[in-house]
Formats: structure tokens, sequence, C-alpha cells
């Protein structure tokens, strides 16, 4: 089927083209007559504005670029999941690009972004981002630019995040009040800011109940993966025979704790308490289901495409933007894995 | 920022505007030293063209539609990872949509996707597509149609699968070579070719082994999720004490029957066998890991970009375009949710 055009609806209802495009752009000065007569043709033979030329008249694209680490990942997924339904009921559809943790990617799909003139970007950081001109240039050219989860404190944007370093000293205090006193903790890598913030939270909880830091308990993944988690019980189990506690940086290396533990019959919680940090899915399903932190995926999607949304508003308008850094709260999850105790309150 | 024009270049050059937009475009009537200097001034000045105009101009917007029925899904979030990779690579970008399994939110991206001029369109249909107009909307507006996993044989399409009733065979031939002699099929909703082609599997495996099929052990999923399992598990273990085999949808189901099993004290695979579909990451990693079929996502996604890009490819030289039908192959991964057998053969 060929594309329906302004001149075929002139055409065949007599009238100019001129008429036919007002018409349809519901000017004044066509009759209601006539008006009608080309919404009707227009909606029989399914015309369709041709997008590329109204984009250039609007300069607007209703598009939105967003770009997160990785894609096949449950916290990540969610997070695509909230900003896609919700941008499509605003009227915007959504870009998404993954870095693959690699800040030169990054850096060419924000390039690509701009290039195809996005209304507004939300970026994830890759866990190798240590610089940020290319972040900057999105600011300098007037684009609305939403950071959430994986963030930098440089950059003068709006944000979205948790609090990494009160969500690790809850969890770490749960693993101390349920009777834990030598508590390791796998840690992300070093260089993301909530990975930096989790291990903080973690020592901070430690110095005010008075167990010494013991850098020996520190564990560090490079990926962050069940994997690494199931070699790091090994080690913990070989090494430290005493640890009584284990705080995994996320869900899915919890796991990998929980199942190295199972393996060789070691009972969790009564021997070792373990507790995550998500709240991925499974973590509720596997055996013995898994104390957590509630990181709010869906939720920290909506609140970092609203604040875009509110910007590219307020650009539209030429209306001044407070940036704003929403802090979305946290809980600690409690199920199987850690064991049950009075608060001291 | 401001946006950097073409006029703003020209003027600094003391040049025209045409000169400067010719350059830009290696257009050969512009000297090498102008060209030189305007490519410099350019990259200097960080001008970028408008890729409205641009649009405008080749009516080509390097954009693809997908469609997905959920995106917080393994095999879902694997597919949109090759193709989202394999599309940046090739010079394009992917609008993602989710469908939600709803048919009227289909119709409306496609709309959408149609208005927004992409070049192709890549979908896996919601289970509740029941009709078929808009994809052949689609077609009848010339932009090329790929349908993967979940598809409809009614369209003139390309289309990339895997051999549901094979694998669903092969899944259900290996229980009974395993030594099962009673097997239910948990099974995905009525409407999904791909959960009727798994039952016609399951189904002919019986007939070819001399089982005689019993409409008593099916258990229909409404929204194929770990919970059905369980509870279908737990229907199986109270009704049918004897079924010593569960040919279970997806792997999620069948990590549902696993737990409620456990939970019970039954062995697996001693007292009964499990077999998944789709190889899920999970499955290799709880206990017993499960014996499931390979599904490959990333495989898929892949396959069906390569053939939308041909398809745009052949439409922009005007060229003819053979449809394709890719079936991906799949395999039975043996693990300890199921008995080890010898071999008939």
């Amino acid at each position: 089927m060929k594309e329906v055009t302004l001149k075929e609806i002139a055409q065949e209802l007599g009238i100019s083209i001129t008429t036919v495009s007002k018409a349809l752009k519901n000017y004044t000065d066509v009759s209601p007559k006539t008006r009608k007569a080309v919404l009707k043709l227009a909606h029989k033979l399914d015309y369709k504005p041709n997008s590329f030329a109204v984009n250039l008249r609007t300069q607007e694209s209703k598009t939105i670029g967003l770009i997160i680490p990785e894609i096949v990942h449950h916290f990540f997924s969610s997070i695509v999941n909230a900003i896609i339904e919700k941008a499509e009921k605003k009227g915007y559809l959504v870009i998404t690009l993954q870095s693959n943790e690699s800040l030169e990617l990054e850096k060419k799909q924000i390039d690509l972004l701009l290039d195809k003139r996005v209304d507004g970007i939300l970026i994830s950081l890759s866990n190798n981002t240590k610089t940020i001109e290319h972040l900057q240039k999105v600011i300098d050219h007037n684009v609305p630019l939403v950071l959430f989860d994986k963030i930098t404190k440089l950059l003068n944007c709006s944000k979205v995040v948790i609090d990494d370093r009160k969500a690790a000293y809850d969890a770490t205090c749960h693993l101390i009040n349920s009777g834990c006193k030598k508590i390791a903790h796998i840690r992300g890598p070093l260089n993301p800011q909530n990975a930096i913030d989790r291990f903080l939270g973690y020592k901070k909880a430690l110095e005010d109940n008075k167990i010494t830091f013991d850098k020996s308990l520190i564990y560090t993944c490079e990926k962050v993966t069940f994997e690494e988690g199931y070699g790091f019980a090994k080690q913990i189990h070989t090494e430290q025979k005493d640890v009584d506690g284990v705080f995994a940086v996320t869900d899915p290396v919890a796991i990998g704790v929980i199942a190295y533990f199972n393996e060789v019959g070691i009972k969790i919680p009564q021997q070792i308490s373990i507790i995550g940090f998500s709240n991925w899915f499974m973590s509720s399903v596997i055996s013995p289901s898994l104390s957590t932190i509630d990181q709010p995926g869906f939720e920290m999607g909506k609140s970092a495409l609203k604040l875009l949304l509110k910007e590219i508003k307020a650009l539209k308008k030429h209306k001044e933007f407070q940036h704003q850094t929403i802090v979305l709260p946290t809980g600690v999850i409690k199920r199987n894995s850690t064991l049950n105790y009075f608060s001291k309150n």
C-alpha cells in the first residue's frame, strides 16, 4: 500500500492542499463541513502525517533516550518496564541502549541520542564511568538529563536514588541484632558510588555497635554474580570458620552464598545468617528464603521519568526548572536466612 | 549551550551557508581546503545536523520498533539485549514497547510505531492476539515486519521460531526414557501457538511410546508463573499420587513444582522427575538443578533483527524480498531433576 498524501485527499475532495492541511490541523478558517469531510476521508484512507515533517515543525521528537548498564537483570528490567509503560501513557516513546558497563559505549550512546534529538535522557551509569564530560555535554546542549541508581554527584541535574549507605547500615544492624558477632561483607566493585556507600554503611553499623572492623572480612566482586557469591562463600568457609553473618551486595550474590552453604550442609540461619540487597523476585522462592533490602526498581523508573517530563515541559515553556534529588525509601525484608530477634529498644 | 547552526559556521568562516552545507555532505564542488576548514570548525563547535531535516530528506528514521509481551522476563530481556546491541552496531536505534499480553495495547503500539515512521517492526505476539488486522496493516504500509517466538502462521512475513512441538516431544521422551510412566503436563494458556505446540509435542511423545493420553493429567496455567507451578504440584500430589514425571511449560513453573515437592519431602528425581522449558539462568542454580529445554533467546533476537535489516535494505533498493522462516535448534539439557538413563538406541 502506498502512503496517502495530502495531495490525494485534496484531489479526491476537489479542494486545495492548503485547505486539507489546515483542516487536519483544526484551523478555524476552514468550514466545519469541509473539515469534517477531510477528517473522514483521511481516516478512511488511513492517512498518516509525515512524522519527520511534524518533528521539523515542532522541534520535538516525543522520544526519550534511556541508557542502562544491562537489560538482562531483574532490577534494571523493572526500571525499563516502568519507564516505557509510563512514557507511552504520556505520549513518549523510549529508545533503550545498554552500556554493558563500558564508558566508551556510554559516550557513543549519548552522542547517538543527541544526534537523534531525543527530548530528554535517563541514565544509570556504567561501573566504569569515571569521567563526566559526555554527560556535561547533554546539559550543555540544553537536553534534560536525569540520573538514577548509579549516579555521580558531580553533575548539576536531577537524580533518583536510594540511600545505599543507610540501607546497608540497616541490613548490617539486622544481622547484629539477630546475634551475629563476626560479619563478612561481599561488596561490589571499587568504583561505583552505590558499592562504596553500601560498604560504608556496613562499616558504620559495626562501629556503632562496637564491633571492630576487620578488612580480612571484605570480599570484592568484579561482576556481582551468583558464581562470585558461591566462590566467596567457599573462601569464607575455608578462611574464616567463625563468621556467623554475611551481608552480600546484591541478592544474586547472596543466593550464591546460600547455595554453597546448603551444599556443604551448614545450617542457615542457625550456623550462619545471610542478608542480601535488592529484593529480587527469586529471593522469596529459594530455600531458605532470603532476608534482604527492598530496592524499589519500578518506583525508581517512575520517579526518574516523572522528573524528566517535568523538565522537558518547563524547557518547552521557557520556564526555570529546579533540579531535584529524590531519595526513595528502603526497608529490611525479614525472611528465613536470618534469625528472629527482639529489638533492643 | 545554544544549538550551532550552519549559519554560524558560515559567518565565522566568511562563506555561504550553501557552501557549508555542501562541505558537510562531502560534495565535490567545494574545495578540499574549504571542506577541511568547515569540518574542523563544525567539530570544534560540536555541530549536530538537525536529524528531523535529515529524516525528511532521506525518509529513513534509522529506528526500529520492538513489541514484546513483557520485559521483566529472562527470555524476553535476552531477546531485547540481542536486538538493541546488534541494531546499534548496524546504525539503528530501537524503540521498545510492551503489550502486557493485551491485544488492545498491541494494536495501539503498532499505530504509534507506524506514526513514528520506524523503518521496520519486530514483534512477539501477546497471548490474547486473536486477530491480525493490525499486523496486516504494517505489511500494507510497506513496513518490514518480523514475528518471533509467539507468532501467527496467518501472516505473510518473516518469522523466527523454535520447533516447540519437537522440543516438547524431546522433553517428554526424556522423561519416558528415564523411566517415567505417568507424566503430568502443566501447560500454557489455551490461545498462544507455542503453548498449543508444546502440548501437542507432549501428546505425540506419549502416543509414540504407547502411553495412553489422560486429560486429567493436564493442568493449564493462566499466567505461567512460579506460583501456578507450586499450586499445580500440590494438586498433583493430592489428586494423582502415582504421577512420576512432570513436564512444565516453562522453567519458572517447573521451579514452583520443585519448591513444592522439596517442601513436602518428596525426593526429586527418585520419586518424581521434573523437566522445564527455556533454560532460565536460575535453573542450573536451584536444588536439584532443573533439566530443561534450551530456548535460545539471544540467538532468536539476533536472527529476527538480521532478517528485518535484510528486508529494510531490499526495500530501500526496490528489490524483491523473499520472506523466510528460521527455525532455531533446541536441545534437552540434562541436570539433576530427572534420572539418568541409557538411550534405547
